[in-house]
């Protein structure tokens, strides 16, 4: 059956609404804990119990408390980064020696940064591993797209088939997380040139920053892994009007080709189901903007407008 | 002060979020009654007890719960809008005619339609009543501009002196609030033309819609009558690019004048507080979509894309 729009919203956007059900939702917190560090208050995501389980907490490092629901990571208040993300890493590399968690299998060497209330950077942790403590994650995607008197038309990535997570999916013309210390332009510079072949200049010129879609995703089996982890995401959105001459390739072994699609073969595709959860929800974004869903043509209209610019209840990142 | 524009943002989505302070948001809701029609569910809007005190409630007409802080309108389940727009209307004019409250001075002979679940319409009120049971709003903001080789210029109306609400302050360059029965496009083209003498075609060949701003607004006196009323607003934006040659004129006695203002004109203005307070999100949201706005360039850039729209706690309109 064909996916409606705001389908492949929830699919994305999953975890629940206080406003929707006060008490189905603060029934679901308590398959949680939250992940604090010492001497923070805020709550910087959060593990299933399952997970809790788990880990073999190291002592002094970590303080775990049942009925509180709460893993704090025990540093000294107002210890560097440098050491909170000493711990971390001693943390997950018992995990990795023991083989605990699938995800980890998927070690990818890339570190992603945790920020307090302020955007203060508290500590980083492998990326892999993020969804295990439920921070929340940032990265880019960007569309690449011709226009002319025939219509828009919109340069489309299929993700490789030996991919580890959504092998096969459709994806936006370019994208990916950012790590410690990377700045969204920064990070959308390097990936447009990386997997999409767009020079710098052509990306300095044509690609204009126009918003940022959120969403508090709960991880299905498409994801890879354990399921039911949590990803609260930020990813920073542009939009790259190209000439009709500019050819997009691949440059690296995860996108398995590009096409230029029109805009009906993008509608039809997403009905199908064939777009990986947050690039359909970036391809939306962009219908939005642009004028082609509207209040009137679109019943979810509001509703997906809200969800894909959903206020995440973590502190987040600042950058400047 | 100069005010920062995640301090605008915060004086138009001023009701609070659960996520901040649980605590908090709960006893702030027991400074309300829930607004329900008999025989569905759904929370409509929201008085504030100061209010439900204030009314007479005509008996059979509604049933007023002190314990759940629930004021029903009693028309039986499945009755028509009509039968339900008419128990509305006798409350109304009683208060009316009793002088009970300051913003029904306002009267604007304007029906505003109440939605239930599934965008169902449940019945209509007068519009200056609606913030005293704090439903859903919905209007049109549009923005013109001019962009050439030396940068982008807005179409900057100033309101009317002798305005009811928010006399003498900037605004967009067309905005209105949607009856009964209209729906956005519609409800644009004829701002336009109303209040920028904007012609149809030129509407119609230079508009694009490009999204949805939504906040929780507590009125404040800028708003005129009673304060700490609730008005959660849903604003259908639209972009207008207007040719250099275009010249808005006012064509009611609503703006004061209109003139083209440069980005850093309409910046500083901003940061004086000029703008009424949801006009300001809307240009924020323009400046956003544009690429004027950036995560380089403004440190609150999440908090405020996610406030501009924020996912309401009632039912909402549906056009198709």
């Amino acid at each position: 059956m064909a996916k409606t729009l705001l389908d492949l919203v929830k699919e994305c956007d999953s975890f629940p609404y206080f406003e929707d059900n006060a008490e189905y939702y603060l029934s679901h917190l308590k398959n949680y804990h939250a992940f604090k560090v010492n001497g923070c208050d805020a709550v910087l995501g959060y593990l299933p119990n399952t997970i809790v389980e788990k880990f073999h907490w190291i002592e002094n490092d970590w303080q775990v408390d049942a009925t509180s629901r709460t893993v704090t990571l025990m540093a000294a208040p107002g210890a560097t980064p440098k050491a909170r993300t000493e711990i971390m890493s001693r943390l997950l590399a018992e995990a990795v020696r023991r083989q605990t968690f699938e995800v980890l299998n998927g070690w990818r060497h890339e570190m992603y940064p945790i920020y307090g209330p302020g955007g203060e950077f508290l500590l980083e942790m492998e990326r892999s591993a993020s969804p295990l403590f439920g921070i929340t994650t940032y990265g880019v995607h960007m569309t690449g797209y011709v226009e002319d008197e025939q219509g828009i038309k919109f340069w489309v990535a299929r993700r490789s088939k030996t991919k580890q997570t959504f092998p096969n999916m459709l994806d936006n013309t370019a994208a990916g997380g950012m790590s410690t210390g990377e700045h969204p332009y920064a990070c959308a510079i390097r990936e447009a040139a990386e997997e999409a072949s767009i020079p710098e200049s052509v990306f300095a010129e044509r690609a204009k920053s126009t918003g940022v879609v959120t969403y508090f995703y709960i991880r299905d089996a498409r994801a890879g892994g354990e399921t039911g982890l949590l990803q609260p995401e930020v990813e920073y959105i542009y939009d790259v009007q190209l000439d009709a001459s500019h050819v997009i390739k691949p440059c690296d072994s995860e996108v398995e080709d590009f096409r230029l699609w029109t805009l009906d073969e993008v509608k039809e595709s997403l009905k199908r189901g064939e777009w990986k959860p947050n690039c359909a929800t970036v391809m939306i974004d962009f219908f939005i903007r642009h004028g082609i869903l509207t209040a009137e043509n679109e019943k979810d209209y509001m509703e997906i407008v809200a969800r894909i610019h959903r206020r995440l209840p973590f502190p987040t990142a600042t950058y400047n």
